[in-house]
């Protein structure tokens, strides 16, 4: 009559128990130094300081001519000052002269502002005559002038711990000279799919096999969290197999995902495999689909054991290890919220265990998708899905649903 | 006086050029054929269609006993039939005997189902007893078995062009077995920077240099519209250096960004280039910052000279380029959305150019950041920006004002 479940466990201890075991296991979480390249989207694992003054030195933020301001503070159009040239100073190079009363320096954009000079007038007002330079008005001192570490002084920080590297703050962090960033580093996930009728899509199909769809569902899903999924393959339902291939592919990962294996029928091997390296922690959690998840421990690493049919597997993925991926690599959360709207037609239920059903949305309204959770295409429609409570046999139509929409 | 700008245009012009240019060079699509592996996310280029009716066959969903379901008719806790075993099918196998009356063969769930037989009781409901098998529950015609093509018909449309691969959309396409896609494209966007006193954050600073922002930043923009982005490095604002850079570098891209050298002041180069080489199109958009952006044509192949400064740059990429890139790469623009808040505080703007203002969002308040666009940090400290109107010159504390959030 095949194995018994461990007793089975509500979905809140469930929740309360993986908490602690990610808590206790991998916190506080792995940090990499990557190079800024790559930093896109990645989640700070430490205050990025500046190590240099922004600007690094007094710099010209227009083309004009670099002068003591006190020289045009009569200029004017009838009336301009009248200046010697004494340098061109282009952006990158270093002013070779002290501008003293009387001189000025050609300076562009961005060039280091020579000695002396406390002022630009910008090139518009200025023209050149013979040897001279007639300067048409008058600068107040600092004018058009960006002084060092006035953009931010050395050591400040310039993004902070846990903030998530967007375009700008890349720009800062790179205006810095800082072109390696201390990361979050992607927990990795192996994905292993256990069946014997089980080949990869990429296969011929064969009679009585069928493409295994899990460990691609599964990789994206482990993407969308932040973190890095290895597709560790397919293994069949034997003792030895299972017991060989978890073994040493636990060691190449931080948290190790099965599908398939792990009901109490003739093929279950999974929990006996975990019992013998490891540890269960969970078997059975009082849900529809996924009544038959295990969670155990093996190395002071995670197994997650879904079930093999897509949709549960997907569901208790998205129920059970979603969120602490997401924590676990940094993420905000901020996507997973629920959407409020009522229901097109009215659902079945059953007592006992809370059920996660696959809806989709249409013209506002919720409509329940009705295939068996061993219906693939009931994935690719699903908009994502509604919880109905425990004790909740029917939901009528019409009743408001808060559907959690599938990760995009 | 330094190079005069052609015709200045007005935003709503720049974009009808733009929007042109796009449909006339880069209408339709590439495509690309990718392996599923790195399809999350993608976008569809075509319909994809099951090659395969799935399930494949009629599949057992339940661990149990296939068997007549006529011979069960009757079956109940007190009267259970009493058939024989004639075979084991575990998943993956291939039934090798017919069931006829009074026979059954024992099944695993996803394995196919028998010859003869039309119906699973559930092990549950079973018991071995010497050579019999007790039938304690009956059975309707049907009951367990998922028939083939129930799930999806054979040339059925699993996923749509334009669709992105979530991993709900990836588990269908893998289930029936396929393991290559074709995918929009992913534009590739060259990243040059020009400036003399430019200089990598790899390296060692040294007098009159800056690190160069734009690349990195501009990189993780174009990252973030679904695109490619391809570094080219710094040259130097010399015209035989940018040419020979501008005409090597055009070849391996879809569309090339530089930054710097733009405004028409002393060490503007980029206008001369594309007008060598190519043709310019726009030079001059009355937006503050950013007025002296270029738009070239080049080869068919589209030239955006963003200004030096990096605010300039960034807002815009995000203005005039993000959107289009955006579209070309397939991804949907739900993430630009505003935010309509109060501001903190009174903005004073320029007459007669279109304004867009970095801000800062705190306590649901917006705070304009008064940092000039070569300030670095306003662009890590801002949430986004707002455009003021060109003919508006205050927006008073408290006035609502629409934020455009940056990319995250």
């Amino acid at each position: 009559m095949g194995r018994e479940f461990l007793d089975l466990v509500d979905t809140r201890e469930a929740h309360s128990i993986i908490r602690s075991l990610f808590q206790e296991i991998y916190h506080p979480p792995k940090v990499e130094k990557i190079n800024l390249k790559y930093a896109y989207g990645r989640v700070l694992a430490q205050d990025v300081k500046s190590p240099i003054d922004l600007p690094p030195f007094n710099r010209a933020s227009r083309d004009g001519y670099a002068l003591k301001a006190e020289d045009t503070f009569h200029a004017s159009e009838d009336n301009p000052s009248i200046l010697k040239c004494i340098e061109v100073i282009e952006a990158g190079a270093i002013p070779q002269k002290k501008v003293r009363r009387g001189y000025c320096s050609r300076i562009s954009t961005g060039a280091p502002i020579p000695e002396g000079a406390d002022a630009i007038v910008m090139i518009e007002y200025t023209e050149e005559e013979d040897d001279n330079i007639l300067i048409y008005r008058s600068a107040y001192p600092g004018q058009h002038i960006a002084p060092r570490g006035s953009d931010m002084p050395k050591n400040e920080i310039i993004a902070k711990k846990n903030s998530i590297l967007s375009p700008e703050k890349i720009g800062a962090i790179s205006a810095a000279g800082i072109s390696k960033v201390p990361v979050i580093a992607k927990p990795k996930i192996g994905i292993l799919s256990t069946g014997n009728e089980l080949i990869e899509p990429s296969n011929h199909w064969t009679p009585g096999k069928i493409f295994d769809s899990n460990s691609h569902s599964l990789a994206a899903a482990v993407k969308n969290c932040g973190c890095e999924p290895k597709i560790l393959g397919i293994v069949k339902d034997d003792y030895t197999e299972v017991y060989k291939t978890i073994q040493e592919s636990i060691q190449e990962c931080d948290i190790l995902i099965t599908s398939g294996g792990t009901s109490a029928g003739a093929g279950d091997m999974l929990r006996e495999v975990i019992e013998d390296i490891g540890e269960v922690i969970i078997h059975g959690i009082s849900i529809k689909p996924g009544k038959p998840t295990i969670i155990g421990k093996i190395d002071d690493k995670l197994v997650f054991g879904l079930p093999g049919f897509p949709v549960s597997a997907l569901i208790i993925f998205d129920v059970f290890l979603r969120p602490y991926l997401m924590e676990l690599s940094g993420k905000p959360q901020m996507e997973h919220r629920t959407i409020e709207l009522p229901l097109a037609r009215r659902l079945h239920s059953s007592r006992g265990r809370i059920h996660y059903a696959l809806v989709k949305i249409e013209n506002n309204k919720v409509y329940p998708i009705l295939k068996d959770s061993g219906a693939i295409t009931s994935l690719a429609d699903a908009d994502g899905y509604i919880k109905v409570p425990k004790n909740v046999e029917i939901l009528e139509e019409g009743s408001n649903v808060k559907v959690s929409p599938f990760s995009q």
